[in-house]
């Protein structure tokens, strides 16, 4: 055989060839790379939206865009000090540095160093970074990505540490973090700052701050068509991909947990599929261009959902596709009519039993919440599924990867890996470039709170699970953000 | 470069390369097939026991066989008529065939035809094929790839239709299935009959029919150290490796799904230890020889399992590594002791508090099935463990993968794929030897029951929920099964 003909075959072996540590199988860098994570979808989350959108009209069952793009699993456990079971801000963090810390944490180690972050490193070779999600912008997985911070619950101070992320693309919700001094510093270093989504057309080029909800964005089941991500999605590919040194991006479908903690599975159905054609775009960007690599994955899983429940071999997904509003809006607008009972039929597409009527009837008088649970049950019982946890479970998640070193991401990984994998996937920084590095990964301007820091604060692991819980409990359903959530889901 | 650095450098590619449509990066065929079923093994189990065998004494937690050999996932539904949530025998069908079938077949399809199976189609080109398995051999996983029959519950049948499949070695327990009149027939087909494990290191070559429990082989946790299923794969792998051709081996850990179905999380980890170290002898094999393929899956996830329960961030494994009974052994031993408590404590390694007392205290004069789910209800409070069900759910199981081709085993696949991959793998036939086939592909020779196959026995999708989950709960705890379960276990 020719060395030429060797060559050939050797320059046309696919991306996705092992990592080995022999540079000649190494696998093209990407110029640009997109993160994408759907909060809380552990593999249970895939397989239902598969049958969800099964079209049963055919014989069989059609892919998703996971199932095209699946390459491997990863492990999301959280430092020791937090046992097994991760939180958000730990895993986020994970994704963001590949280091683990303490459930909580924002980039920042189990002694709450600041971790060097993909957006940092990204930042200092001269890439553009940006994110869009569809929680509030300093929610615990963007703000791992653009931020350091002791404890996610500093919202306030991680909104303000964004001012020096140098981020393009700042796209979601959290208007309520931002007041008007804040935004005022933001329009003054350039941003174009936002709070109606219609108008992110008009922006052609330059920073833009898009916050277009109080809080999160509307659940999408009450808002069919709206797609709010996937219009985030395109104009952060828009922006970013004019700067000629590349970008990085970090795309979240962050409400797939919120209805898992909720125990909501029309509602995170509907979620799935905002995250689903928020893939379909970057997919469609990866595909027709070839310099760009997204890997696809979840932070940790939620609320231990199963298809299938209470010993039957069966999970009805007919049932939850004929459902046309989310538990929470159904409850919100039956409280006070008298029409409820046809109201709810309309919404829910099956005809209510005697018994699931007086369920109902028994609920209604002890206020929305209670009224929603009842909805859920009956969906959960005659979908047959299942639910464990109000939190998150151990259970690893997938990986999905296309594009210029997609091969990397196969197989089975820590969470922190993804990270280490994408940051040697940068450009090696020119020696002038060195030096910024170290000043920029700082904890954020705020030095009042930060004199608050103590040792005392960093969780043990009995501690954490119960804190934790309730944190990732009030983001999902509780307070303080529950008037806003109510409201955006109308 | 030269042509030789270059040669080196192609020989050198790892077997995982991705398959592609060019011959020249297309895998090297494997001379031998491994395929081992851990049934009910969905992701939970492998990820709760990669933190069950933690060492906590270690900053890092230690990687585990499935995150070495870890490759894709796999979709598991049944044909349309049976819904979205598979049972073991139209799971095993899949992997047996690469056909879709209704809950409860074994190897035949919608239409109760039977369909080509791996083990036949390896047969027919001159390779040796085995099965060693911890539930009874004729049980619907090896059932499914050594015989045909319209349901997995005609174990009579299936037991006389292995005379047919001239496997070489048919290793794990079912004595009663098997009468005298059968095994003379089975004798006389040059089978050593042993139901000694002992004496089969005395086997040194030829065919051997080893049933070594009345059904099932004991639960690992209640005999540490036995590790039958790992003495019955070295000793497969023994009989099968002397067959110049190559061969065919199923392995299963059949019982990880029993212990699911009990919702019993302590024997499942000790399932799932037992499968892991027959893993590890199969990988073993592969890696000493190079001309083996292993593809590792389960046929479906049971129970609904999650790590983390209730709200809490938390997966107490440290809890778990310190029992040392079955629930059933446990309850077994102290429902007839007046010393119960000072007992139970022993084997479960922490003390109990007066409520989970009181609790045991209520449930001993109920029986010892009722005293064993109130110990289960203590354990998975106490290491908060989820479960939803008593039976199966659809989430996508793993697939791994290692040796010669393995890399065909990458990323999202159906299960039928799993098969039918193995299958192109095989040696095609010579001209004179495609005849066989078709003869091959019968119902076993049991006329009088054949007669009773009729088309109402095809289950529509909402009957083959409720007599499949039945069927599969009387395979794990009830009726008829239950006293050799409770006598295996001691």
């Amino acid at each position: 055989m020719s060395s030429k003909l060797l060559a050939v075959l050797l320059l046309s072996l696919p991306f996705s060839v092992t990592a080995t540590t022999d540079p000649l199988k190494a696998p093209a860098k990407p110029k640009n790379i997109v993160i994408m994570v759907g909060d809380g979808m552990g593999p249970a989350y895939t397989s239902a939206y598969r049958y969800f959108k099964d079209n049963p009209d055919t014989e069989e069952i059609e892919q998703t865009v996971f199932d095209r793009l699946l390459a491997g699993m990863a492990s999301t456990y959280p430092a020791r000090v937090s046992g097994y079971v991760t939180d958000s801000a730990a895993a986020a963090t994970a994704l963001a540095t590949g280091h683990k810390t303490y459930n909580g944490a924002i980039s920042v180690d189990v002694n709450k160093s600041p971790l060097p972050t993909l957006f940092e490193q990204a930042r200092d070779v001269g890439l553009a970074t940006g994110i869009a999600v569809s929680s509030q912008i300093n929610h615990a997985t963007p703000a791992a990505f653009l931020s350091h911070n002791e404890s996610r619950k500093n919202y306030e101070e991680i909104a303000h540490a964004y001012l020096e992320s140098d981020a393009q693309v700042l796209l979601g919700g959290g208007q309520r973090y931002f007041d008007e001094a804040l935004l005022a510093q933001f329009t003054a270093r350039g941003y174009t700052h936002l709070t109606d989504i219609q108008a992110l057309s008009t922006v052609q080029s330059g920073k833009v701050l898009g916050l277009f909800a109080e809080v999160q964005l509307p659940w999408v089941i009450d808002n069919p068509g709206l797609n709010q991500l996937s219009t985030l999605t395109t104009k952060a590919l828009e922006l970013l991909s004019q700067h000629d040194k590349g970008f990085v991006l970090l795309v979240e479908g962050s409400l797939i947990d919120w209805a898992g903690h909720d125990n909501d599975i029309v509602t995170a159905m509907g979620e799935m599929d905002e995250f689903a054609r928020a893939i379909e775009v970057v997919e469609e960007f990866v595909r027709s261009r070839g310099d760009t690599l997204m890997v696809v994955t979840a932070d940790h899983n939620t609320g231990g959902l199963s298809l299938g429940a209470e010993g039957q071999y069966e999970w009805n997904a007919a049932l939850l596709r004929g459902i046309t509003a989310s538990p929470e809006s159904m409850s919100s607008r039956i409280i006070g009519s008298e029409d409820w009972q046809a109201q709810l039929q309309t919404n829910l597409g099956f005809e209510l039993s005697e018994d699931e009527l007086d369920s109902l009837t028994k609920a209604r008088p002890q206020g929305q919440g209670v009224l929603a649970d009842a909805i859920k049950k009956i969906i959960d019982t005659r979908s047959f599924t299942g639910w464990t946890s109000g939190g998150h479970t151990a259970l690893d998640v997938q990986v999905f990867a296309q594009g210029p070193a997609s091969g990397l991401f196969i197989g089975q990984q820590d969470n922190t890996e993804i990270a280490q994998k994408l940051m040697s996937l940068l450009p090696k920084p020119k020696k002038a470039e060195i030096a910024p590095t170290a000043p920029s990964v700082t904890l954020p301007p705020a030095p009042a709170s930060q004199e608050t820091i103590s040792e005392s604060t960093v969780q043990s692991e009995g501690e954490a699970e119960s804190s934790e819980s309730v944190a990732d409990e009030n983001e999902a359903s509780g307070a303080p953000l529950s008037p806003e959530l109510n409201e955006s889901s109308k």
